[in-house]
């Protein structure tokens, strides 16, 4: 509703308005800076985007964080120090954008999601995280505070791999890497959850289990739509030619584990739908067990209530009644129609 | 059954005959412009076709609006004027057409749908908008009076944005992203009614519900329809040279916006028939339950009244009548039994 | 079965034998010729096809309709004369042959379907129409009688439009386009009945319903498979040169329609699918309720028949027989059991 | 079981070993020639395959026929003797081996299956043959004696068509017609034979005809499978430059029936789909029909014979009991309550 | 679960470090080597990977055999000796790594599956398989001891086929054989399996049967995600030019084996889908059957008790119950009722 509110707004404006998109109200706008080449390292956190052009000028690598997207002057100025054009701001700020890349002629702009699976209310959550590719300078603009980059932040502060010999191309690749394998995390979190949830279903296959398995398929849908369009970034990014490493060969290794994350996701939707035809029949079979059980004993007492109630008729004329034998041989009668009916069954096979 | 007749009507001439076909009876053909050029703006209505010829000579850009498609002589104007092709003139006046481009030397036609979702009869509506491109003159050609294009004579009458500084090919874009903008919004409330209705269905799953879902199944089968060639569209404008600014990026970004709208609107059908297997389940279960109280209550009394009756019996010898212990023994008995069922019903998890 | 003995005859020949396979037993081959060029027209019937040579050889657009196929002789004749190859007029003379065309050096084959929806008998009715293009020549072969191409025929006639004075080609369009028309008007009907199953679904599902969605899918099928190849068909026609005018536009306005008409069947063919689960989910429910009535019924008044039962026992000894207020205490219980019973299910919604 | 043993065995050699696998048991390789160019014909049964080389080195068309691969000497003569890849020989003798087309600079090779319906146990029985092409010669390599080349065979013979006249690459297009003519014949006839299940379905929709209509979908599949390669081998053919005549044409009309096949086969499975629908509709309308009668004798008994029940009691104060009008009072009661629950059941349309 | 941890260890390092991800726990590395080329054969246990160098270095074809990735060391020599890629040691360690390959300028890296059906759990087991082709020199790194390449080193130990007198590509087309035979092995004892358990779902469908379906389902599914790359692989190896040899033909031979097991598994998904809906069914069928005798046995005694009852009530003035015939009478009407229920049944086709 948040969104349709969001869209509603921005109906009436000319394309390029600069309006944020989306549920989060961060309090503020935090930016920080790290600047490295060989040795050399700064990081810092700065009050306002000008400080951070030092930096981008140095031949030095520069990775500029933002997190909030509130304060729409930090954006509006970096559109126009870096010429970054003024829909792909927007793009940026719109935080239900779906994942994408756009490649102009001396910048890159990747639109991402970060995420997460909430394990209290068993649901994925999102953050989107844009990244602008200038040169040596990389921004990554993120909804708030939080992100899985803290990997690719330990190995340049402690120089740890080649990181710090390399190129903002390999920061870029670093940031994918980092991003998809969470993805990889999480979609084998799904994928065991469910195998989970196929044990139980075995044990006891009841409403609630279906009301999860219903729940996982939507996930999995979930998921799916925020890591699929990310193979065909990866194809964009390789054809570009703003990164100068010989990036292709580490982005094949990004876009692996993709396709992994994309199999994991269709094998886990396959077993849902299979759980389901085994919730089906497993309820089905229940329902014919309970049948049988109201069959068996409805097909026996019937008839042999029947027999009673003619006995207990009142008619003055009922030769029968008056017989010693009779009660004894209505008794027989009874024991051995009970017995024929259970042979019937038997041979039916529903004991 | 109207498009039949139209149908039925237009078979019998030959191809390029213009009829016009469809529901809409407007009472008359209303005629608008609006030239720019920088700071330069007219806006005025017109009671005839021909007084807009001077408009189109000028190298300002000139957005003529028709509404209604009862004048068949404005179009034969506009065909025998501008050049347009009788058959393309002929798709214009088929209010069911397909969307469509057609790219040719000096001029492009595009027909599209504008689509509103309508609350009360919970249902799709839509209106064709055929967009001619020549030049620095564009032709918008409605069904009716209305349209979801406010905010774009907006931006030109309040100069917002570059509009009034760009060429034709920036209207076009600006009409483009109008409509697309309204899938966007129609899209997101079909789903986030699907999720209403997902939550209603927890509740109380019933067939109203089973009804509902199946009718935005056909929403967004119908919207799909309108939505799915738009994208074919916006490539075909990409390679003409007919608009003549860089557009290309632009209309990468309303092909953003209906890849958006087409994702939306898949994920809305399968949620919906995941909702149908949820609805079925809870169907069957709903059945179980009410088959377990029969088969309960049927299967303790039902063995028990068969007892009564063995006592009601009126055989003259029946020894058992007449002991003073009898009648509590078989009181006895059925307890047993009744206690016994109960254990067995237990066991077997129907409490 | 007469396709089975028909191919069962043809396997025994080599290749490019021609055999007449089909169900029509046409009594005799019905050859017309129609030549015409701007103001001169000649219309004629023939008694063998050698009279159609004279008209063949001259400039003007020459249309040659034949109506029957079993006179094998005017087939040789006309392989022989216009150079068509074997293969060729043997799948002429194959009515069961699918859609298609063959573009050779100097001359097309199409092979078509007409089709009219029979209301009787609800059934889409197939004619195949082979077309043979050669120069200005335009051969129409038909198994029988009858066709939907009088609207070209009387666009000759009154010189509607501009085909007397346009060449063969043209004809070629418009033939193509009369009998796409007549599958757009068939598909919006099959459309529209779908939609007034859906209502009598609502009304009143029953078994004579299913069976007509039924019917209406295996329909949707059958027009599918004809119209499919015809997109292919025109795709081919655009590449070959022996038509010599621009037909590309016109092709694309024929196309368009195919498109339109596959869209019609598919959405009936999602509807007819939709329609299903919805039937299955009222049968659902119609169980449910006879179940809830039985078990509402059982429930309450087995229970009841069981204490009456008991005071209907024969022990010399019961006690409570013999005191006054015994009868009205055991309707008291069994009215109170009766309204614990009624909450009981109104709590469970079964009311 | 036969094919898991057979790769077992192979699965110890190293490849290109040649080792038969298959289900039968021929009891000898007999080998035969067919040699024709213009009026000259030969036709021979060979003892050796040696004795066939005169033969493949003269200009006329050469067809060596073999049937039965228990001779594994054969095939190794025909591998050193034309020099094909022992890889190929052993894809030949596999008679499990999937149909494809190998081209080679100076020889071509085809696996295929020639396929019969077997009416008795209602099952496709295949064969493959292999195609071997080198010059003038073709090899036809069969599993056992019998094949749907007699068609071929007797317009050689007599003469009939151009075959005489023309090149090996015409046989090999008559072979392949032939082949695809008999998967025509028998896709026709499961096509047949569904609609007459069609037929059953309605009138008695039981167990057996269930089983019928899975039985037709694995036909079904297995039928696909086998024709489905065949497509792509005619275009590896129609690249191929071995075939030194203008095939194309030819080979297209196979093509055409090919699809043909196709059409049919999946229409033949989307019937059997269908079909299943209206079978699980009709179970449930039974059980529905079943539960009503159920229904409603319980629900117009049961209360009543409570009725009688109370009455039945043996209480010494039930004064109604001594009252001449009770009697008829109590049977206009239940008369009246039964009238209650027709009216009841009327309305709700379960008459 | 294992994985999950392995993943969340891995999250935090940087890209290229080599850490084991897998389940296995090998106590530790063997290394043996098989050296050959024509007559000359050497075949090797070796200590340590440095021993391997010397041959390596040789014309002859050196094929390294790693079992065990425990000795991360080895690994690392590998890398700086050879020039392997970091990223790529990384995912051979990886054993839950896609099949995949990397062709770079020097060498080619293959990441595939082995396969064995486990009979006892009725599972797929997997091991990991990397293939390094660098030169003459092949390595082949296994998770654990034991393998499906048995057939290959008997090959080159007995100088069967041509393997001694080839190159190393040979080597990797018979490793790649070697698996796929397994492949193809194991898909054909699963389609056997599924053909059983049909049969068995004729005799008796049970729950059991359903479970067995659907784990074969599941089998079927990672069979397939398995198989289905190694088609794309395959096709990179045909256009890489590491391999020296003509091995496009030998590959293609490999690549029909993987379509025929993509047939058989796709076959066996499409069966074990067919067979669900005939065990859904049979269950329908059963419950019918269930419902009709428990409704014959109501239909027919509850209204004859209800009769019973009737006279069983104790009204003073009831002048029937005193009639002689009255008794034999009430025994008529019951047993005409009987028969009439029955005729009844009988015309609904119940028994
Ligand atoms: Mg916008
Ligand atoms: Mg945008
Ligand atoms: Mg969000
Ligand atoms: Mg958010
Ligand atoms: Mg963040
Ligand atoms: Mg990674
Ligand atoms: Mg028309
Ligand atoms: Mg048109
Ligand atoms: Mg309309
Ligand atoms: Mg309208
Ligand atoms: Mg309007
Ligand atoms: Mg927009
Ligand atoms: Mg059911
Ligand atoms: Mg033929
Ligand atoms: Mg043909
Ligand atoms: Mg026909
Ligand atoms: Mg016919
Ligand atoms: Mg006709
Ligand atoms: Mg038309
Ligand atoms: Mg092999
Ligand atoms: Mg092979
Ligand atoms: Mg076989
Ligand atoms: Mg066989
Ligand atoms: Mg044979
Ligand atoms: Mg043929
Ligand atoms: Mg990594
Ligand atoms: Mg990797
Ligand atoms: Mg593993
Ligand atoms: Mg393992
Ligand atoms: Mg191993
Ligand atoms: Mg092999």
């Amino acid at each position: 509703m948040g969104i349709e509110q969001d869209l509603e707004r921005k109906k009436g404006l000319p394309p390029g308005s600069l309006v944020y998109v989306g549920d989060e109200v961060a309090s503020s706008t935090k930016i920080s800076v790290i600047d490295y080449i060989g040795d050399d390292l700064v990081e810092k956190e700065l009050d306002k985007i000008q400080d951070v052009y030092p930096y981008t000028k140095t031949n030095s690598v520069t990775w500029v964080n933002i997190e909030g997207l509130n304060d729409i002057d930090v954006f509006k100025e970096i559109r126009d120090e870096f010429g970054i054009h003024p829909l792909l701001i927007e793009d940026i700020l719109n935080t239900e954008h779906r994942p994408k890349i756009n490649i102009l002629n001396d910048y890159v702009v990747m639109i991402l999601k970060m995420v997460w699976f909430n394990k209290e209310e068993v649901e994925i959550e999102e953050e989107q995280i844009s990244v602008i590719i200038k040169d040596q300078t990389i921004f990554t603009i993120q909804e708030k505070e939080g992100d899985v980059l803290d990997s690719v932040r330990k190995a340049i502060r402690q120089n740890l791999g080649k990181i710090r010999n390399m190129s903002a191309g390999y920061l870029v690749y670093s940031i994918l890497d980092a991003i998809v394998d969470q993805y990889l995390f999480e979609s084998e979190r799904i994928s065991s959850d469910i195998e989970q949830l196929e044990e139980d279903m075995v044990i006891d296959p009841d409403q609630t289990v279906l009301q999860q398995i219903y729940h996982y398929k939507n996930i999995g849908m979930h998921l799916r739509k925020l890591v699929w369009p990310v193979k065909e970034i990866i194809g964009g990014l390789e054809k570009s030619k703003v990164i100068d490493m010989n990036t292709g060969f580490y982005l094949k290794d990004v876009s692996d584990h993709i396709i992994h994350v994309m199999d994991t996701v269709e094998m886990t939707r396959s077993m849902a739908a299979n759980l389901l035809d085994v919730y089906f029949s497993s309820v089905s079979n229940k329902m014919n067990e309970v049948m049988k059980v109201l069959t068996i004993v409805s097909t026996i007492f019937i008839p042999l209530t029947f027999i009673a109630g003619i006995y207990g008729m009142n008619f003055a004329h009922m030769p029968e009644l008056d017989e010693a034998w009779a009660y004894p041989v209505v008794w027989g009668i009874m024991i051995a129609m009970t017995l024929g009916m259970i042979l019937f069954f038997k041979r039916k096979k529903w004991f």
